[in-house]
């Protein structure tokens, strides 16, 4: 049997709300009892770790990846040359999701939802092209995916759950 | 081809002083020109992210697993059910290392180097089954296996590279 697991990756203009819906949306559909993963695309690089801890000290030290694993969580953190796409990075967050959550990968393989407001830009990113599933907006916009309120994600978790999440999709089996 | 990448496991008991010499070893490798990985086994959990940051965000939301990536370093932080055994971490690195080093996995499968201080306890955990290929004491110790000063991280670093890191080993097809 091969569990299909839906990913979507949210979408739009920088500092235009994508974390927070993200955040948002993660909430909503764990507390309607989903298993979900995140995957976030860091344009400018990212400062994870904390000045003196362990793993801080063996990064600075110069090894090149520093994994740290207890009985209930791991962490792996790797230099890369290029920006993994996304298909990389899906095998290294294990298995077990019902849904895997990504800010950012426009140009990936995923349905997306755009997050839209009329104040950092002027018309979607996204085109009939790129699998736009769904429009995060504060204003009506001209495109034929649905559209929901910006500061409703709860409106947009149902319409996920209903369309990637509920019937037979879930145990499909290949 | 199939290139062999040593693993060794930096062990001994708690505040003996192994993240400190897992760290010199690391920096004397890297100098010598060394690609190196490092796993660190952590008994009771960490704390890695630092609040406020959009991965802390996520995972905050409840999200069981969180990625992060650029086009220069990748991060995954994860729940897991029990410890994962050090085959489990291994394919989270990548791979183009010419050495993984270990903080932990006694139990584990790699060839050891035991950390002892007289002052910590008193007879080493490592017996003849545990694959002892080291041990880095600020005392003489009882063992058949070569024994380093502690804070003379370059001669077991010499040792290492002779014995695991150069000669035909490294190119080793199999």
């Amino acid at each position: 049997m091969f569990l299909v697991t839906p990913i979507i990756s949210i979408v739009g203009k920088s500092n235009v709300g994508k974390t927070t819906l993200l955040e948002k949306l993660i909430a909503e559909l764990v507390s309607s009892g989903y298993r979900v993963a995140a995957i976030k695309h860091n344009k400018h690089g990212f400062d994870l770790d904390r000045p003196g801890k362990d793993t801080w000290r063996l990064a600075r030290a110069g090894a090149s990846a520093v994994a740290i694993a207890s009985a209930h969580q791991l962490a792996v953190m790797r230099e890369v040359e290029g920006e993994p796409a996304l298909e990389e990075l899906l095998p290294l967050l294990g298995d077990g999701y019902d849904i895997v959550l990504t800010e950012g990968y426009k140009n990936g393989p995923a349905p997306k939802v755009e997050v839209f407001r009329a104040g950092v830009y002027d018309s979607l990113l996204c085109g009939d092209e790129d699998c736009l599933i769904a429009v995060a907006t504060d204003v009506e916009v001209e495109t034929g995916a649905p559209q929901f309120p910006l500061d409703n994600a709860s409106a947009l978790s149902d319409f996920i759950e209903e369309k990637f999440l509920k019937g037979p999709r879930r145990e499909r089996t290949l």
